[in-house]
């Protein structure tokens, strides 16, 4: 059975953009609508992103944090799932523009989300990888196993320091899990596996432009984060500007120089790009306006959800975050249903649950309904929150496992170098790895 | 702490090529004697291959069947891995050459196994994947995944079951595995995920050269498998020789074509090559004759073992399976011992301990200790078996969950799209899911 569309008017059809929290949230709460419920997205899978710093750290497999979209949906009757990348919106026409064709709607849902964003310096993508998509992931994987099977080879001492020299650039939560979860990989993955240096000599810096870490949250948890990062050995560099980054290490704009043969990227952020489609004003980010109701201004039946919006909650706006991604969700499902019905729409508001960031393998700082935790309590509130956001038994299961092992053993259950597996780096002295 | 090399004469260099069955039972074996040991590999990874064909099935995660030789060889303190590409070896000098380097040894095991061969077709290659390898098993599952979703969107009739037609060309144990496993992805992985067609009308066509499967078994096993395929859904092709193959199907001798969007490859057996180095006759897939004890003529240092290694038993030559690659690098770590105390070596004797294929989710052939066994015991068997060879806990207890949850939910947990997530395939229709 195969949905009915826009040109039969019995049902009207609701397209989604984007299968992540808001785009799913949405769809499975029309699940009892009468409408017909497409999904688009571009990947097969929904990902799980809060856990993704985990997959690049080797301590979580891919498939532990991502579930096929089409499995998601696979009982809600009423909605189909379609792997095609939208390229344009007609908001007049109400056709979407795919990659290889074209579907009509009667109601949009824009949830493409954003990316990380290299503040204009896109030439440094290329040395300095970010974090959003499975191969994000591994590409950073990649490259930090890779440093240190470099380093085992390395000859001198400068090679080998740079390449156990790690920098993170932004101190968001994810750079801050990122460079807490590095600085174990030395200290107790890794402590034994080597021959010619002693992993726990790997250095983990972690560079924020702004004078304090974690911005979102409170000054007293990002003295707490900063000292949890400390005791793990990670050095803090706050109020430090990056002017350029190359394969080589970061030039600060102090001018002084850090070499480093691995630098992550974990700041700016940036709107899908389908979001200047949608005839209305956009943030420097490229997220987009929204009325109160998250519907475009002139188009009741377009909505924009998740990351991609730009609405207001208090002073600021509503935090790219999975919790305020699955509430948008929710909220346009409401909205369409009040728009079927011809009763008023209401305003959308975000509800803070608090927010976690975890530091390594047993320390997280956060707030959660108004309580500020950190240390151990917290670190087990952030294991518990993000389980339980988990789509997916079998998911949820393994995690659980991963985690265990990874927290009783010291050990990384995914160290897998996939793709390309040699780094064959002019750089490197050449490998002489004995003195025959 | 760093092994001493061949230059320093107080404890002989042993390198290690391959980090296979073979090579790290050769380099365990090793453990206690007073040598250096370096066990080479351009992977990171150990490779559970007899599961491989469970991550190209999206049963499994690569991380499942994978394990760091470095964390094998973690608490080896005379073993040391490098991560490096062998080229060439100089008999003569007692040196490996590397992509980036030397290095010289005392004595040597090659042992960097088998790949698949197109027989002479290479270009088949580009259409045809066949499972070697953690990215060829990616790859398979791309397409797999991806020929569904095709048919998802494909428009006319044919398309569509072109895109549900999988060939598998090749009837041994991976072959055999491979056709089972796909067949149930349709009766019930998928069952229920796709709109616009009945994922269980999917067609798996199993192409067989010979005239029964499995030949390495019984006649009466290789009947057997015949039969349990055949319930599945499986058709066999036996005694059909394939002419060609392009990305819109096979053709066969006899002139017939079968059209395919997915065809998989699972015959012919190409040596490593650098079994060439070896001044050792070869055989026509490229292994390398030995002498009784493992080692080349004239070269008592240096020994082949492994899917390489060409020996004698029985009327046939040792299998390459990973019971006899095991064997064979015991028996070469035994020999090494022998040499360095002026013993004579003992000629190795392949035990064939049996062996299991497994069709499906709850059947399998094969015979153990002499017995031959089908059907659901069969099953446990080699379930049981693979699980005891896994490296590293957290492997078997994650396959563990894996398989159960497979089994117990017809489920696939690992059904991520990765790498090129989209194919533009010009010869799909234009796809315009809806009417719009």
């Amino acid at each position: 059975m195969r949905p009915q569309t826009s040109n039969t008017p019995a049902r009207p059809h609701v397209v989604i953009l984007g299968g992540g929290f808001a785009g799913l949230q949405a769809a499975r709460a029309l699940a009892r609508d009468p409408v017909d419920v497409t999904v688009i997205d571009r990947r097969n899978h929904h990902l799980f992103q809060p856990l993704l710093y985990q997959v690049a750290t080797a301590a979580l497999n891919p498939g532990d944090i991502a579930t096929p979209i089409r499995s998601v949906l696979r009982d809600q009757r009423n909605a189909r799932t379609l792997l095609a990348e939208a390229t344009h919106i007609d908001l007049g026409a109400r056709v979407v523009q795919l990659h290889d064709g074209a579907i009509g709607y009667d109601y949009l849902v824009v949830a493409t989300g954003a990316t990380h964003s290299y503040l204009g310096q896109d030439q440094w993508a290329a040395v300095a990888p970010g974090l959003k998509t499975v191969e994000d992931a591994l590409d950073m994987r990649r490259r930090i196993l890779l440093a240190f099977e470099d380093a085992e080879r390395a000859e001198d001492v400068q090679t080998r320091s740079a390449l156990l020299t790690f920098v993170v650039v932004g101190a968001g939560p994810t750079g801050v899990e990122l460079a807490g979860a590095l600085a174990e990989i030395g200290r107790f993955t890794l402590a034994r596996d080597f021959r010619s240096f002693d992993p726990r000599g790997l250095r983990v810096v972690l560079v924020e432009g702004g004078n304090r870490l974690l911005t979102a949250m409170s000054e007293t948890l990002s003295a707490a984060a900063e000292r949890q990062l400390t005791d793990l050995g990670v050095e803090v560099r706050k109020s430090a500007k990056v002017t350029d980054i190359d394969e080589h290490g970061v030039t600060f704009a102090d001018g002084s120089r850090l070499a480093s043969r691995t630098v992550l990227w974990a700041a700016g952020v940036q709107a899908s790009p389908l979001g200047v489609c949608l005839s209305a004003p956009t943030d420097r980010a490229g997220r987009v306006h929204v009325e109160p109701d998250l519907s475009l201004a002139g188009h009741p039946e377009a909505f924009v959800a998740g990351d991609l919006m730009h609405a207001p909650a208090g002073e600021g706006i509503v935090p790219g975050v999975a919790p305020a991604a699955i509430q948008s969700g929710q909220h346009v499902a409401l909205a369409i249903r009040a728009r079927m019905a011809g009763r008023p729409t209401a305003p959308f508001v975000y509800r803070d649950k608090g927010s976690l960031a975890t530091i390594g393998r047993a320390a997280a700082v956060g707030s959660l309904a108004g309580f500020e935790v950190r240390g151990f309590l917290a670190w087990w509130l952030w294991w518990i929150v993000h389980i339980a956001y988990l789509i997916g038994f079998r998911n949820r299961l393994s995690v659980m496992i991963g985690w265990a092992w990874q927290y009783f053993a010291f050990r990384r259950g995914a160290r897998l170098i996939t793709g390309r597996a040699l780094r064959r780096s002019p750089s490197l002295p050449p490998g002489r790895p004995s003195q025959s």
